[in-house]
């Protein structure tokens, strides 16, 4: 490796997963460059590889140990898996953060909630504008997603000038914000474009992105069709949604109330950026009871089955005083996101259980993505015509499908994973090295590593069940008897002894007949009863838990 | 409820879910029936919501209480949702089995499994051979499905002639077993059918069901134009999908290697029971490595992202000394079960990493389903034109759809989930009452009830973590210190005291300050212990783990 500089792309998450973003650039001469960081966001977890965890985020370790290094954090837009780690990773980077206005609206709360500086949130206006840090100067480059004032980044360095996508998709009427303006990516590319950092979501969908204005129409006709109350839920920050859904209800004699408190905060924060001055008038829940069912829509919370929102509670009786009867309707205006399908499920099982009719999007009618497609892609790789392109946003089967996109118009790419670090300077993307990456978990109030192996203890008792033994010694005897405590296994049939006695007599009967020198040794012990308690759980249950083995050792 | 005889329909499961199939019908006085059961399958767990659980199946106690009254059992097909718990759940059973032949054979290895009496199985031909047990008579009538020799069931009863189609799709030409036969059906009605008993698990699929034979041209187009190594998935008990894959194979040159003990198994059942003389030979792994790469086609387990299963393995590395390079292709000829999506992923994006072409089913070209779409089904009515219709095999939103259906032919249908007994005697169907059903695990070597609590135990802990601790006290006072052992839960940070030190700190603390009514009391003691645990963890580490406490106490 030279020592000249050069300019560098560091995923540190988002690159071979979807979810949880943090992109790195930096420029300057190795161990020497100055940083700026794109988007701090999480990842959700599920039962399956993470129980108990409430966020999971990006191990940001390496920047946290260069954060005298780091000159600044751009938030491309405020989804989670953008911007849900900045309150918790923040006083570790500490550096000053920009975003548009209602990015930055939803970042002071994420700061407000850890107590950290408000202050050092700077809102940017749109492109042109640009701030200058060190050798960076870098603007927002307005895009359409499924979130109020998504943004790219336009951002120079002395080796050109590279376009990160962020979220984006391609939408002439994305009802709230600004449009697709090619004339305005044609003029950011016309000096040429070193390097796009490029959204990868959907390159697997072959067909064209739709327009969110084009569900319009289908929304407005289900909701004079639909006799009774109408409910719709979406996700509570897809503003543009919330408005045609608001408006069909509108135009159909309904009037709209807001469940759920997610909902409601994103509303307001769209508000405060002065981005839905024409929204159709909202009722108080408490005013929705006099009015007669067939002329109230309700948006609610909840489009992915989540257990605690609005639509779960409303298909599991009553929200608010709110209740759900036969010959109402349910809208899913949403996709269920892989992983949530059961949730989804339940909630419209409960739902037909009750006579209410539900819709979803399977028709194409009622919800469209946020991410270009695969002919959207190339339409962008066209505009930008950048001299490489870095696929990211996507597993990494989207990546190489991306990788493989480019190579169909030759610009030259490559795959780089979380922790690859990517020389942008010269014709084509060389990865120099690669740093180590993981994910760290908030587990209740605690920041833990991935594989502290706390969780991994947690997932080995849901699946294995765990014995806990207390023993208590004097003079390297056992006094009394050992004591079992079972957790989380099933006890043993009604003409056998129960498990938890046939452990204690076993481990009794071991340490009778033990050796003295066993017996002195705590270690020796312990390996002792857990041999014994596997092998009597082996043969009663068919089960070998987690044991532990607690010695007490009287001193006189 | 009147004393006179009739013809009752009882789901014990499979009705207000897929998975998990077992049917009762039952002819004769209230409390005086004699029963036939039709199916004893499994439901398959999930970290989720049965971690550690092994399978699930019915609650059969309504008819082991009434053991007795049971003729016969009758298994429709060897899918294991429909014969899974047949060798765990024989023995409370214990009447005579009717399957076809090939069923048979995966009945008999389930019986042996679990040291039942193979004897007890009887293998029946096709209609019009019909079996009189009691008041009824009853035949297998053949349907095409995904797997060989799927049958419904025509059972004549005093009450009339129900037809239960056990899982089924309309396909002229399936490769493998009879073809749909409209002639048939046709006769078996033509004297009326009392109750149409039917599959809705498709019911949402708008167009008419594709044929099996319609994957060839793809399949074989696909194999001729792959490079190097093919290797194909599908669900081990498709033996006709086996046979195409293997069949394509052959025609562009490639010896057909077969990897996966449970795709083996059934190949076997298939030849024995003479379905597959015609099928294309299998070289052994051992001669496989003589073979060029481009001339090797691997038929392999695991179209479900199964950990252990072949494809997994091959994605990991190695299996049986094979492996995945660059330019070979992995097509999985297989739907992803909701659920399985992440494992599936996981798989491809390993693939991915080699270079491997991955291939799904996403153009409709190497996948087809077996169930009836809504077409099909219509078809169904139309041709049995029964006097009612009972919809099986879905959850509540497709009872409820398939209901629908029936209502637009002006069939008279009613939504029976597990637990409903349906008298099938009148014009229209009538729920008598309902008894109480639910599961049971198999955890280990166990049978337990889902509500017995050990599952959820062990889910509190996987979410919440456990602390466990053991109290010796002599004379009501504590000896010594107390002493808690943490289960997944963090450590605190380096700059407090540790969480278990800090625990014991506050235990020994309340203990000694305890008055001794409390102390005496293991109660109270245990309350108290409990309580200060909470409290310690939430202020610590922001959870409320499961606690244990373990009191000894010394007696002279």
């Amino acid at each position: 490796m030279s020592n000249s500089k050069r300019l560098i792309f560091l995923p540190l998450g988002g690159a071979g997963e979807i979810g949880m973003n943090m992109y790195l650039y930096g420029y300057g001469a190795p161990d020497k460059e100055r940083f700026i960081l794109v988007d701090v966001g999480v990842t959700f977890p599920s039962m399956d590889g993470t129980p108990g965890v409430d966020l999971i985020m990006p191990d940001a370790a390496f920047i946290e140990a260069r954060a005298d290094r780091l000159d600044g954090i751009f938030i491309t837009h405020a989804h989670e898996d953008h911007i849900g780690a900045l309150g918790h990773l923040y006083s570790r980077l500490a550096a000053p953060i920009f975003t548009r206005k209602f990015t930055g609206a939803v970042a002071r709360a994420k700061m407000e909630d850890h107590g950290q500086d408000i202050d050092r949130i700077e809102v940017m206006e749109a492109w042109p504008e640009q701030v200058t840090l060190g050798d960076f100067k870098v603007g927002f480059m307005p895009v359409s997603h499924s979130i109020p004032e998504a943004s790219g980044l336009v951002i120079d360095s002395p080796a050109g000038r590279v376009v990160h996508t962020g979220d984006f998709k391609l939408d002439p009427d994305p009802i709230v914000g600004e449009a697709y303006n090619p004339a305005l990516y044609r003029e950011i590319a016309k000096d040429g474009v070193q390097a796009l950092v490029c959204d990868s979501t959907n390159v697997f969908s072959k067909h064209a992105g739709k327009s969110e204005s084009g569900l319009r129409p289908h929304i407005a006709n289900m909701m004079k069709d639909a006799s009774g109350m109408v409910v719709a839920t979406t996700f509570a920050s897809n503003v543009a949604r919330l408005k045609t859904l608001a408006q069909a209800a509108v135009d159909s004699g309904r009037s709209v109330v807001v469940l759920g408190r997610s909902m409601k905060k994103m509303l307001g924060y769209a508000n405060f950026a002065g981005l839905i001055d024409d929204f159709p008038p909202i009722v108080d829940v408490e005013d929705a009871h006099d009015i007669p069912r067939e002329n109230l829509m309700l948006l609610v919370t909840g489009s992915q089955g989540e257990r605690r929102a609005a639509s779960a509670q409303l298909a599991n009786g009553k929200y608010l005083g709110m209740t759900m009867r036969e010959g109402d309707t349910f809208l899913f205006s949403s996709k269920t996101i892989p992983g949530n399908e059961v949730g989804v499920g339940r909630i419209i099982n409960a739902y037909s259980e009750m006579g209410v009719n539900v819709v979803d999007e399977s028709a194409g009618h009622y919800h469209v993505s946020g991410h270009a497609n695969r002919p959207d892609l190339e339409e962008i790789h066209g505009i930008f015509k950048p001299k490489m392109l870095i696929p990211m946003h996507g597993e990494h089967r989207h990546l190489r499908a991306h990788a493989d996109l480019a190579a169909e118009r030759n610009i030259p790419s490559v795959i780089a994973s979380n922790g690859a670090i990517v020389n942008l300077s010269g014709d084509t993307p060389d990865i120099e090295s690669h740093i180590e990456t993981g994910r760290i978990y908030l587990d209740g109030s605690r920041l833990i590593g991935a594989y502290d192996g706390v969780v991994l203890e947690r997932m080995r008792m849901a699946l294995r069940g765990a014995v806990v033994v207390s023993l208590l010694f004097e003079d390297n005897a056992l006094i009394g008897e050992s004591w079992a405590e079972v957790l989380g296994l099933p006890d043993t049939g009604a003409m056998e002894p129960a498990l938890q006695e046939a452990l204690e007599r076993s481990i009794d009967e071991e340490l009778v007949t033990a050796k003295k020198a066993t017996l002195m040794s705590d270690d020796e012990v312990e390996r002792l009863v857990t041999r014994t308690v596997s092998r009597v759980c082996k043969d009663l249950i068919g089960k070998k838990p987690v044991v532990k083995v607690l010695i007490n050792r009287l001193v006189d």
